[in-house]
C-alpha cells in the first residue's frame, strides 16, 4: 500500500493507494475519531460492485454504515438529489462527527462531497474513488460541487476529505473509454510538473493500457503527489492551483460544444491540451518537438486530439462565455517545456482562433 | 460610527455600528477589492424600507448592484429558494470576486449567507442586518444555513462576512416584539461574559425600550464585541463557542413545542435562559439572588420567562431528540455567576425535568 500525505494546516490527510486497499477502509477510518454512524453514498453502477466490501470493512471496524445509491451520471449532481440525501442523513441520525463516504467516480465524489461540506455546516468526508479520473484528480484537493440548471459545478465548496482510499483493483472493471478519460489528467500532471513522469508515460503505455498493477499504482500515486503539492500551496485556487486547469479552457468549450455527451471530460481535456500546446507554440513558448511528443502520448492512450465536426466559432463563443463568468479574464495555462507551465492572462484572440481552427 | 474588529487569521473583518451608517455602505465595500457586480438579497418587508438607500450608496461607489427580494419568514430558508437565487446570481454574471449583500433580518442573513458560501464555492458576503436580533447575533460569526423539511438550519456552512454594516436607525421600525426578541440575546451576552454590561442593562431598560440612540449603539457594539471575542477563539464551535448557546437547549425545545410560531426565537431563548439558570441554581452553581436578577431583567425587557400552556413532557422529548442528533450528549451551558458560565455535559434528568416543570 502506497501513501501520499496532503499537508494542509490542521487538516492533513492521507491518500492510500494499491490493489485491494478497499478491504482496509474500516481500519483506516477507525483511526480518525469519527462518530459511529456513517452514510455511504454510491451509484447503481458502482454500488453492486464494491459496496458490499466497503460496508463489510466498515462494520468490522465497528461502524454502523448504511448505503444509499443514486442514479449514475451528471444529472444526480443536483440540489434536488442533495435534498433527498440530506433527508437520508437526518433519518439515519448522523451527527457532526459522522462521516459521509463517497464510493464511486467523479459524480458521486462531487455530490457526496457537497453533502459532507454542508450537512450540519460540515461533517467528515471519506473519498473512495473507483474510476481512474476520480483516483488521479477529483477525489483529491477538496473541490466539491453540484450543478445548477444554468451551468455545471456552480454550487459547491472547498471541503477537504479526511481520508482517500484508492483501490487500483477497481480500475479493472472500467471500460477502455473510462480508462482513457482518466489518463488525460494523468498525462496533464506529467506535462505541468514532472518531465521524468511524462517520459515514464511515453515508454510504458503498453503496461498502462494493459492495466498492470505496478504501472497503475505508479500513475495514481504520482498524480496524487503532484496534485497534492499544488493544493498544499494554493488550496483555494488563488493562483498556482490554476495550473491544474491546463488544457481545461478549450476542454470545457469542447465538452459544452459536444453537448456534454459526445466527448467525455478526459477526451475534451486531451483536445484542450493539444489546443493549449498549439497556443504555447504559436507564441514561441514551446518547441514543435514538444508539441509532437505530447500529441503522440495522448494518441497512444487512445485519446482524441481534435474535435472533428465541432464548429470553431461555437467553441470561441463558449470560451468567451467562460471569460465573462470569470470576471473578464481567462487565465491561460501555457507550456514552456514539459514539466514547466505558467499562467498568462493575455492571449491575442487571433492566436486562440488559430488553435481552435487546428483542433476542429 | 463605532467599529468592532473580528480578528480571524486571514479573514479579519469590521462591524460598523451607528445611526445612519447604511449611507456609507458603498464606501466601506469599496475598500475591500470586490468585483464590480453585486447582488443584494432582501425580503419584501425590509426591501421597500432600506434597499433604495443601500443601492444608491453602492452605485455611488461604482458598483453595479441589483436587488432581489424573497418572501419574509422562515419558509424562504429553503434549497428551493436558494436554487432560484443561484439562478439570479448566474444571470447577473456574478463572478468569484462579486459580493452578495444580505439586507434584512436573520432569515435573509442566513439565506444570503448560504448563497455566498456555496456560489462558485464561495464569494464575498456583506451583512447589512436590520433587525436587533441580526445586529447583535446572527450577522456576526459566520454561521449560515437553510432549512430542510425535516429540521431547521441543517444545511449550511461557516462563512465569515467580509463586512458588517449595522445601522441602528433601522431599529426604529421594529415592532415591540421584534425589539424584545433581539434583547434576549443581548441579555444573554451580558450573562455569559460581562457583569458590568449586565448592570447597564438592569439600570437602563427605559432608555433601551425607548430606543435611545446612545443606548442602542452601546448594546449592539458590546454584543458584537462579546460574540466576536468568542468566535475568534473558536470559530467552528469545537468548545468555547458553545457558551453562546446559553439558554438555547430549552429555548429550542420551546420554539419547537410552540410549533415555531407561538414563541419568537428571542422569547424562547428568554424562557430557556430562565430554565438554564434554574438548573444552575438546583445544582448549586448559582445563588437564588442571581436567578432573580436575571428573571427581573428579562421581564423588564418585555420577555416571557415561562412557556405557559406548553407541556413539559413534550419539551423533554424535543430535548432528547436534540441530544440524539448531537451524538448522544448535550452540552448544557450553566451559570456560576453573572459573567461566568461553563459547559457541562452531564445534568441529571430529574434536574432538567424540575426546571421544565418550573418554566411551563
Amino acid at each position: 500500500m502506497d501513501e501520499v500525505r496532503v499537508r494542509l494546516p490542521g487538516r492533513e490527510y492521507g491518500i492510500y493507494i494499491g490493489c485491494g486497499v478497499l478491504a482496509g477502509l474500516g481500519k483506516l477510518a477507525g483511526q480518525l475519531g469519527f462518530g459511529n454512524r456513517m452514510l455511504v453514498i454510491s451509484d447503481t453502477n458502482v454500488g453492486p460492485l464494491y459496496s458490499e466490501k466497503a460496508l463489510e470493512s466498515l462494520r468490522e471496524a465497528g461502524f454502523t454504515a448504511e448505503l444509499v445509491t443514486v442514479h449514475p451520471g451528471e444529472d444526480s449532481k443536483s440540489l434536488t438529489v442533495a435534498q433527498k440525501l440530506f433527508g437520508d442523513a437526518i433519518r439515519l441520525g448522523l451527527d457532526r462527527r459522522s462521516a459521509i463516504v463517497a464510493l464511486g467516480g467523479g459524480v458521486v465524489g462531487d455530490l457526496a462531497g457537497f453533502i459532507a461540506a454542508t450537512y450540519l455546516r460540515g461533517v467528515p468526508l471519506v473519498q473512495v474513488p473507483t474510476s481512474l479520473l476520480a483516483q488521479v484528480d477529483s477525489s483529491v484537493g477538496g473541490k466539491v460541487a453540484v450543478n445548477h440548471p444554468l451551468g455545471k459545478n456552480l454550487i459547491g465548496a472547498f471541503h477537504q476529505p479526511r481520508l482517500v482510499v484508492a483501490d487500483t483493483a477497481a480500475l479493472s472493471t472500467l471500460s477502455e473509454r473510462e480508462l482513457s478519460t482518466g489518463l488525460a489528467e494523468v498525462v496533464k500532471h506529467g506535462i505541468i510538473a514532472d518531465a521524468h513522469f511524462f517520459e515514464f508515460l511515453e515508454k510504458n503505455h503498453a503496461a498502462v493500457m494493459a492495466r498492470e498493477e505496478a504501472a497503475m499504482t505508479r500513475i495514481v500515486r504520482r498524480s496524487c503527489e503532484i496534485k497534492a503539492g499544488v493544493v498544499e500551496q494554493d488550496e483555494k485556487e488563488s493562483h498556482l492551483r490554476m495550473i491544474l486547469n491546463f488544457g481545461h479552457t478549450i476542454g470545457h468549450a469542447v465538452e459544452a460544444g459536444g453537448g456534454f455527451g459526445r466527448y467525455s471530460h478526459g477526451e475534451a481535456v486531451a483536445i484542450g491540451i493539444h489546443g493549449a500546446c498549439l497556443i504555447s507554440h504559436y507564441l514561441n513558448f514551446c518547441s514543435e518537438q514538444t508539441l509532437r511528443r505530447i500529441c503522440s502520448v495522448l494518441e497512444s492512450y487512445g485519446l482524441p486530439i481534435r474535435a472533428q465536426g465541432l464548429d470553431q466559432d461555437e467553441l470561441a463563443v463558449f470560451i468567451s462565455r467562460d471569460k465573462k463568468s470569470l470576471g473578464g479574464t481567462i487565465s491561460w495555462v501555457l507550456l514552456k517545456d514539459i514539466g514547466t507551465v505558467s499562467v498568462c492572462n493575455e492571449v491575442p484572440d487571433e492566436v486562440v482562433r488559430r488553435a481552435l481552427r487546428a483542433v476542429t
